[in-house]
């Protein structure tokens, strides 16, 4: 069975339909983030309601706490966190690459310190396969080599072949199972590499691939130029994640170039610091002019928090220290972004996605002016 | 209009109907506090799914902000939060007390800064009353003069007769109204004053009453006796209040010497610090023991929290700083004290009190000891 029936095209950009083990999903498709098992003070009941339809969580997280094997005894990670949607592991590459006290990387794998306790493991692609597998996540990432932005192109050919030689590896060590494997294509900033690298992978007949090593500082339009890159090298029938992104305008710009599914903690982060997603642009709760202010966040949106709670109320609790506001506020960012990859879909289908892209990017560019 | 009719007796315990603007309320009632509009990380819905009847609102809080205008302006306090159950709203005079940089208190009323940014302001027992109408809680409570544990009888007793003296002018400041207004009775651990200012009280035809100064720092067992001598002077048409209890042997015995209503942060403040109240006594979950638990709380509970998640996830929650953890437990502990209650209540009318009583308490006594 194929992951991902492509439905419709506006441009370079496309709807589908990725099939996974707890049902179809909806693309463009935005995810959001649940590192350790939970998203940020939200409770799956009100991601679905939200229209989440997979949430992320972290191999590398889950690993060292609570560990695979309770998961595994609890009947997986769905059933541990009560999510009845789909769920996609990050392999952990890159929580090894910015949290741990990475000891060494060689191409056996990563050999780590843990950011808990400091006790010593290791990751290897083999490792990985078999952690998500136990996970048993809907879709499982590949360990790849990350690199820091600003690398020359030597050190990022290194780690791009790297990340090949182990693709093949994790490629070897799947059994036949439902869960779906992607790739993850690095390469920096570098076009041929880039290149190079989804050509490659694509040879190993993975059933998705993502676009990692992006958004890690590079300059925004580098980052929507190797997107585009990556987008036209990867086959046009498997899903094509980029990962960590991110801000409204990021995933409108990068679904125009053919990307079908991102994640972020952005939604969630921006709402414990009071900032609100909203189609007339972001909204700070923290100024005064909130306070006082008795409409919802966004009155075209059909959020938990929008049909019940005012700007003023959120403001108040933001003020009061309530932690109810980050939630409800949480909760509002993720139905905003899912809101947004569900017109961006409909906008592709009827056949009107330019107008919408234009539209859409004015709104937010109008509101990071003012 | 009676605010209350009642039902059923058990020796000294009573089952009744507290009749509000916002619907009928079974007692005896546990009231989760909502201080500041909002109680600690627990929606409004949440509250309803857990059965929660009535909440309670601090109004020294909510004078000094958001301001009574603004709630005013949103339509009332039920409308602001969200809430469509009852609300009961604390005078404030316990805060000014005990949180306020208190500058002067003479039979006037309170004058103080406000612990939030120093500004000057003072209550008199008609602002609170003004400030109550303003909010429209459905019960609110007369200003008294809260006096710490420990005081000798002249204190008590001078402290006492202004407090009766407020009730007076509060009694005097009311206007006809659907919102229901509660004296408070002071008294320290002094039987007889505690007997004089309920008779004092009494005469002045209150809605409901309030036992107040109990749960201050005096011996657990001088708080129990001087609510029972209260419930001896106080009418028996009318609710009675315990302010500030409690746990749930508290709860219990009080109830047993025939108060009918309950409020207190100890649920949500308990599932903060990681304990959860069961069926068998407190749980802590931070004990390695529910690291790898995987049934719920309280398999005889059918809250949200118990329907869904194991021990084993919300102790993962908590080792990972996740505030969902905090939150699943408050509504777990909320949806407790509201079924203790109620079961207190259905063994009242079925006339087996006595002895649901003493199992009751021997749980949480086994707990203790354990």
């Amino acid at each position: 069975m194929t992951a991902l029936t492509l439905e419709s095209r506006g441009g370079l950009a496309r709807a589908g339909r990725l099939h996974t083990a707890h049902g179809d999903i909806e693309t463009p498709v935005f995810m959001p983030v649940g590192t350790q098992g939970s998203v940020k003070g939200v409770s799956p009941d009100e991601l679905t309601a939200a229209g989440v339809q997979i949430a992320l969580a972290n191999a590398y997280h889950l690993y060292l706490r609570p560990g695979a094997p309770l998961i595994a005894a609890a009947g997986g990670l769905h059933a541990f966190m009560g999510w009845r949607g789909s769920i996609l592991t990050d392999s952990g590459g890159f929580q090894v690459f910015s949290l741990a006290r990475l000891s060494r990387v060689d191409d056996e794998g990563y050999h780590f310190a843990s950011h808990l306790d400091g006790s010593r493991h290791s990751f290897t692609p083999e490792s990985v396969v078999a952690l998500q597998a136990a996970l048993a996540s809907d879709i499982a990432m590949v360990l790849d080599d990350c690199a820091p932005a600003g690398i020359d192109e030597a050190q990022a050919r290194q780690s791009a072949e790297r990340t090949l030689r182990w693709a093949e590896r994790a490629r070897a060590a799947l059994t036949p199972s439902v869960q779906l494997t992607f790739a993850i294509a690095q390469g920096s900033t570098y076009e041929p590499l880039r290149r190079m690298q989804c050509r490659a992978l694509r040879a190993l007949d993975f059933a998705g691939y993502a676009i990692g090593g992006l958004w890690v500082g590079e300059p925004r339009t580098d980052g929507i130029a190797m997107a585009a890159v990556c987008c036209e090298e990867l086959p046009q029938e498997k899903p094509r994640y980029l990962m960590g992104v991110g801000t409204p305008e990021d995933i409108i710009e990068c679904i125009a170039v053919g990307v079908d599914m991102f994640d972020s903690v952005y939604p969630t982060r921006c709402a414990r610091h009071a900032l609100a997603l909203t189609s007339s642009g972001r909204l700070n709760l923290r100024n005064a002019a909130n306070a006082r202010d008795l409409r919802p966040l966004d009155e075209q949106c059909t959020c938990l928090c929008c049909r019940q709670f005012s700007r003023a109320y959120l403001a108040h609790c933001f003020r009061a220290g309530e932690t109810l506001a980050a939630r409800l506020v949480s909760i509002h960012n993720i139905a905003f972004l899912v809101q947004l990859t569900r017109a961006a879909r409909c906008a592709i289908v009827e056949g009107r996605f330019a107008a919408w892209h234009d539209q859409q990017l004015s709104a937010f560019a109008a509101d990071r002016k003012g």
